[in-house]
């Protein structure tokens, strides 16, 4: 594991080759977050999420410039909805992003979407423990928020940004409705524009209608919470569950940026007062073991199967004589 | 299993409630597929996938309608990229749906995102096979076409159409170049508008530049290959492989669907004449055949674990005394 030890120690280029392993090879990634673990848990992770169109890259890039400011260190990791099948094409928006990537300060990784349905969501926990391991003190998760598989990607996060746009057109309005319900920020980029007061308008009256509140056992109880300090203080914080703030920004101008900063910072404040940030990490566990179980589990039982015996089956299947729930009942069975 | 008796027997309301049985009960889904499994395989499934705010869920009704017009029976899956939390939002657009759903040869089914990752291709997939069973003759099967599992839903269609419209923003131009990979049938629809006849060029340029064909392996190859009837000919269709055409619709106006109609029948001889749909046959039982294993595998395991054993580990993980994976593999060792 030199090339770990060398990523860790700070070799971009290491660090981007081990990166390509993980993404690549799964028993690697084993190996690999084996060796990493005990120095993961220090970033923080926020996912950023919105249709395309809403200038979320743009928005990452200048929050990126924003924590860089303040000495902080960040990694990004973009998550792009293209190419399943050459693995290939980045969205024009990274190349706005060239401007960080001299900064070493920076470190900036595309994923393209290939290979199987979770695969993605894993190599993309994989990648953001990396980068807390190598010491970046902020991590972006940019998705292209409308996918089940996204939506799963922003679960890994301490805060989800949703972003807005105005006049996106009535479908991306309704799709609202169901992303809201992962927004810790919310942000109306292009807030330049005509119809940015509506937009902010209809999140209100959406966030109003009670979309939920995602730390509802919090909800309307004022509580006592040990604070990091290990002492106990009624916090005004958690007395009401997490209301998603609305903010206003024009990323191409840099303008708005330091309010969602601040949002940020103050969520995850919230987050640890709240004891919400305990329960989310092991959520996020218990979904990772999950994951590798069953990834490791097909692995497993592939290795013991003949392809002979596997492709006999998928012949009956495909001439109905057997369903595939029954046919993997039979390769599922223990043979004499 | 009475209620799969009355589902395809024609009984509606046995129908919808077979589904939700399915969608919320893995193991009801297991012998419900089973015993419904020898009477699919004969409807031909037609994904249709696309940007929000291109219209295809217009475009789905005005096919449906169209399909329904020279008799035929349609099932309409329409998978919602909202909601992960509570399971509920419906697109506004379905509500346009209405008048077909008087119409007992339609029959309509939204799917919400929900549950893990993966479950909701799955959970389509059996809706997909039930409707078949059912007697529907073209089913539908509509996504929002950003994500992973949308690309994943897309792949288990014969025929998927991708929808695109004119003035949607660069990011959508740029997200294309994926999604064309997986298109049969390109579809400009609200051709009406500005800048239409831009995006059909796009595309066409996008088609150019060699996105690489689907049939790769027929590609510039002229083939001797059985017809249905079993005699041998030269197909003019497998001469090259299939190049997606670009059609042009208003489907509020109902413009341009006979043509939309015609290349699906079109693509469709041209899988049985290339052999690309017993092709396309087993790739996908294969992959449903594994998707069936991993959670079979995960169940098993769950259920001889318990729920201490399973906590102590996430604990063990929380405190970063051991990593997930080494986790996972002491979870799966053989114990004594």
């Amino acid at each position: 594991m030199e090339l770990v030890d060398q990523a860790l120690s700070g070799n971009r280029r290491a660090l981007a080759r081990l990166i390509s392993q993980v993404e690549n090879d799964g028993s690697l990634a084993a190996q690999t977050l084996a060796a990493i673990f005990a120095r993961t848990g220090r970033a923080r992770v926020v996912g950023v999420t919105g249709s395309p169109g809403t200038g979320k890259s743009t928005l990452v890039s200048e929050l990126a410039k924003a924590y860089r400011g303040t000495g902080q260190t960040v990694g990004i990791v973009a998550v792009d909805p293209t190419s399943p099948f050459t693995g290939g094409a980045i969205l024009g928006d990274r190349i706005r992003m060239r401007d960080l990537a001299g900064d070493p300060g920076v470190f900036i990784r595309s994923m393209a979407t290939r290979g199987s349905l979770g695969g993605l969501a894993r190599a993309t926990a994989d990648v953001v423990q990396i980068l807390d391991a190598t010491g970046y003190d902020i991590i972006f998760v940019e998705t292209v928020g409308a996918g089940q598989s996204e939506v799963d990607i922003a679960r890994t996060a301490d805060t989800t940004i949703v972003v807005e746009a105005p006049g996106l057109g009535d479908e991306v309005q309704a799709i609202k409705a169901g992303i809201l319900e992962i927004a810790d920020v919310l942000v109306v980029n292009k807030a330049d524009r005509e119809g940015a007061t509506n937009t902010v308008r209809a999140l209100q009256a959406m966030l109003d209608l009670g979309a939920a509140p995602r730390a509802i056992s919090h909800h309307g109880v004022s509580m006592s919470v040990p604070t990091q300090n290990g002492q106990h203080r009624d916090s005004a914080l958690t007395e009401l569950a997490w209301r998603p703030p609305i903010l206003q920004t024009v990323a191409l101008e840099s303008k708005g940026i330091a309010k969602v900063i601040e949002a940020i910072a103050h969520h995850q404040a919230y987050l640890t007062e709240s004891g919400e940030a305990q329960t989310r990490h092991r959520e996020r566990i218990k979904s990772e073991l999950e994951g590798i179980l069953r990834e490791t589990l097909l692995r497993h039982l592939m290795a013991s199967l003949s392809s002979s015996d596997l492709n006999r089956m998928v012949e009956r299947i495909a001439a109905r004589e057997l369903d595939p729930y029954t046919a993997a009942e039979t390769l599922l069975a223990p043979r004499p």
